[in-house]
């Protein structure tokens, strides 16, 4: 994720990083070059009967934007969805953590429970970015369950189940009423939907067919504009061609990156930074006193 | 559902696989026809002082567009809540098989009780995809359960009938509490929910009479753009057109696909994967041996 | 609900039922006829010095058609969500007779019960659509409870209470626990959702203002919109104002069937078909012998 | 609440009542003044060099059209939401009497307990249009209660406490098991959410911002639209520029009224109503005998 | 927050506080100067062979209102949501309090108990705030609990977690049955929702590229809106511009301010009153005798 850097709005104009223009330079570039080179071909081709006007690539420069529009919203809703998700395991992280406390103050492996929680939280985050997981595990891990969610094909929902055990276990010698087991199962449970979730988020795109049709159309859009502005235009068509293209390929780039947004691409979701923040909290409760550090944003605002 | 293949965003413009692009190729050729014979009897038909000018279409188009837009949230909807529903089915699984196993560690009958979760999921993408059931439920149901299941209606509500009294009978004998009756039987409510919502969307369509509206106004709009863009671009017709009516076509036909997002059509959902990975998951859970392998996209990069 | 009938592409275009077309088609007539008048004046009137273009029309028509879509979206809104409470009652009953059974499985009134649920879905169904209720619930009801159900301004309410008294009559007797008691409660309180969802949809329509200011402008524009198009199109504006005034008019009344989803429209919630599969699967789970049949669409495609 | 009169489609386009029309007439008028005013000064003007066309108005009337939808739904959001509250405090009301009747059916103070739950609605209500409760309040509250409630800043909330309490004194009496008292706290807490729900939509209104902006822009739009239309329409441009005013200002004041949907306007709530229809089911609920009569839209269609 | 003046709708095209326009004053005079430029160096330029049109900035003027107005519905959708979280702390706030002090009517320490939900409340906006918190917060906190809280890296988690203890204490000793010491946590869990929720909303903006490639495009878009206004509107291309420039710059502005709605800028959520309302409420509750005063919008309308 980029942080937004503080800036007047007239530099903002002018930033490099965060936005997508990095990516799409050598697009723009392009189009530009095309422009250029239709300028000079007008003359030839006017000349074969050929000509192109503005009124039709109206029409389908609004469809184009509308349906853009769409599919922005769909990528979006699931950016924010998978931040929402994010934000129910922190709440069901520190909530069961809370009445775990509370219910079994006295307990000596309070610090096991608190490392099966945020073990599970690193393993999502690793297991949705792709990432090896048992190095960085192995720190929270008994060699044990370690060894137990590394054999599965899914490592989260194993801890899940280790966790229902070390409640289970209390429950069967009488430390936890039927109750506050039961309580206690919601909040595996939240946690339980956040995996789920988050797994469908990975593995169901939006319907490859809505990226291809509108990729599509917006770069023959983009390729045809110049021919359609020339003759209205003349010397200016470089210029407004491609601040049109910019307009349609920025927001089709961007509704691509936010897609995937467990991705580590610049609008991404800063997993690393929600992992970390999860960790000091759950320490910070059982008042233990070796916390890390919180991670910040790096020097081009990035924060992972 | 096609997962999205990794390339370069020049190719992709070129891609044929998981476009609707092979649906409606033949449309579109019929529109370059038109286009050509317009152009042919361009002269012959202003003589008669007929004429069609781009402007009255922009603001059809416009129209269109905005509806089309409406109707492909509609129906990008249906398939979003679709693939929610399927991704309770797999939080309820495994919470109740979670809440099963830590409660009653040491029951013969898990491996039962496992498979009846099994055999409903399986029963559920049979029934919305309409195909033959009972060869399949045979490996998982016993003959007596495979009968009461294939005598209903609703087979899979009978399974979670056959599963609430799994738990019922250990409730009476006193392995069960009330309230951890309660807390498991708030699982199979979760999923009853996604049973009637699946039916739901499976039998409830968006109303006819949006398909047919938008169906016939855009072909209509189509049928006629030629005639409009003629006087502008002559020779450049046929292109314009098949452009314009690709954008609109190709997202008139998604919709129609995305309406029924458990069919096994280029754009559904993946159910067979998703029944796979349930079946995994759960098993591992109960930690047998024989995992079925997981399935992959074949080279077509389709996933059932 | 007309269900969809399986055609090509092409013929879907002349479909006639289902579409809203049988409705609206005298006023395309009219609009027709019109468009013929407007040419036939065009010499006379233009001799006035009055003059209609193309250009004001086009920010009219795109308005309209964002507030047509906006208005769309809040009556398919009503839709979904009437067919939402309709697929919860489903998922309530169902759940609620799966938990009464499996906890009182040798419960002699259990087929009591069962019709007592019967008899709130079809009640309920009655009262969204002011049918005369008492016949029908005679079948499902006790002479006591017909005569306490009808005497009450929400009969569908009152059947509630008495399922409640069920279920209470058990808890005093011992043979429920609180716990149990609690937990089908909520069912009872689904039902109860259900019931205050579908009056609400059914008494408090989108407002007013909405309907009229959209009828308004969508009608006075389609009776301008040949004065506007004959200088540019001449013989053409007839085809052409109709295609248009089709594509406004139809969405215009489509909204106005879909605002009120519980009635016997083209376009409406089939609720017969709805509490026939309830009933069958109720009486199923109770292993009854006499199952009704089930609803099918008629020789139109119409399911009530 | 105006109740929709049945009526033709072509006499809706002529009905007074109900739409807006009547708050803005004097402003269309104004407008229509206006164009005709610009019609005598064109040649004048123009002599000076001042002209103004349609095209960037166009791209004026798309963009407020744009923001208008979006300020339109918001708007409606808040309607429908506080509509949805009102739904959810029926639900709440019947439930909840429905469990304490089925639970305490011989309490002798159930039809206290009624009353409270009486007071709780007119009392939202009236605080909901800032009217004077006092008197309303005594005819359902005791003497103590209605000095404790009219004491408080939250009239309603404190009602609450009193339900609470009247259950409360019941637990300790050993009349309802923990459980049960957990269950009807839950619906208590449903009025809770109803009450914080209403109270919110009433004091955090739309940003002013987006009132004022679109208020703004609409009104400058209409000014200037006369002198943009009079080159191209001449003596028509009265009639189109009001048809097109008509259109951004109804809607605007529309969404102004529906901006606060608890007042006594055209299109708010029927509060009244609501209250009215909770206070005969609560009272047929508890059997007893004087029902007040159901209130009716008076000869104008409204509904109060 | 602003509060709505009550004024005529004339009155309000001229309103100058709580629009956005005092912000954005200088950008519109800036425009304004550079339409007057470029109606001077249009000979000049002309002569060049460099001219504009309106159309493509049709286009690109509806392709930015479109993606505005989906940034504006996503912004709005922070602030929607912001408020509804605040409203679920009352909710909460009120619930929890009611369930106490009916629960444990004479519990002496209900006073501190109340402080406890006070302080979590202000905790909370001062931390969105990024406001110093030691000192307001010692007016309800004791020594030993502010200095916990001011310890932990998120002090409102750690109130949660001493407001569970508080409950704890009462269940060991035997004051709370388990089941209510359950239904309290549920309230609980319902405070950590909103701060988990609130601290998501204040940590993860709407991507940064949104907003880049937005600003970018309108400013870019306004700059060069003269250039093509003035061949149509020559003397009256500064008004139309700086109007066009208005609706385009006032909503990208406005967006940003909604974006982060914990603020204290004209259109922020006003906290400062949110919490004074909470705290009246719940002394209130607790029956106390010193209530603080109500706060009030000041002269120009403002509520913090």
């Amino acid at each position: 994720m980029i942080v937004r850097p503080q800036q007047h709005w007239l530099r903002l104009i002018f930033v490099w990083h965060g936005s997508v223009l990095t990516k799409i330079f050598s697009r723009l570039f392009l189009n530009f070059l095309l422009s250029i080179v239709v300028i000079l071909m007008l003359p030839w081709y006017t000349s074969l009967g050929i000509r192109l006007t503005v009124a039709p690539f109206s029409i389908l420069g609004v469809a184009i934007a509308i349906f853009l529009g769409f599919r922005n919203n769909a990528c979006y809703a699931r950016y924010v969805e998978a931040r929402l998700l994010w934000g129910q395991l922190m709440i069901a992280s520190r909530s069961l953590f809370r009445e775990v406390k509370n219910t079994l103050p006295d307990d000596p492996a309070l610090g096991e429970f608190v490392r099966l929680q945020i073990a599970f939280a690193h393993c999502l985050r690793m297991t949705l970015r792709r990432q090896p997981q048992a190095d960085q595990l192995s720190a929270y891990l008994s060699e044990e369950n370690l060894r137990l969610a590394m054999d599965s094909s899914s490592p989260a929902n194993r801890i899940l189940l280790i966790m229902g055990e070390w409640l289970a276990v209390r429950r069967r010698k009488g430390e936890l009423s039927d109750i506050l087991f039961h309580s206690l199962n919601i909040r595996l449970n939240d946690m339980s939907i956040v995996l789920a979730g988050c797994e469908r988020i990975a593995n169901t795109p939006v319907p490859f067919a809505y990226t291809l049709i509108l990729h599509r159309t917006v770069y023959l859009f983009c390729i045809m504009l110049p021919f359609a502005l020339v003759s209205d235009l003349h010397y200016m068509t470089p210029f407004v061609s491609v601040l049109i293209s910019y307009t349609f390929i920025s927001l089709d780039t961007l509704a691509e990156e936010l897609e995937e947004p467990f991705g580590v691409e610049n609008n991404d979701l800063p997993l690393d930074a929600i992992c970390n923040a999860m960790e000091i909290d759950l320490l910070q409760m059982n008042d233990e006193q070796e916390i890390p550090a919180r991670k910040m944003p790096d020097k081009y605002y990035q924060l992972t």
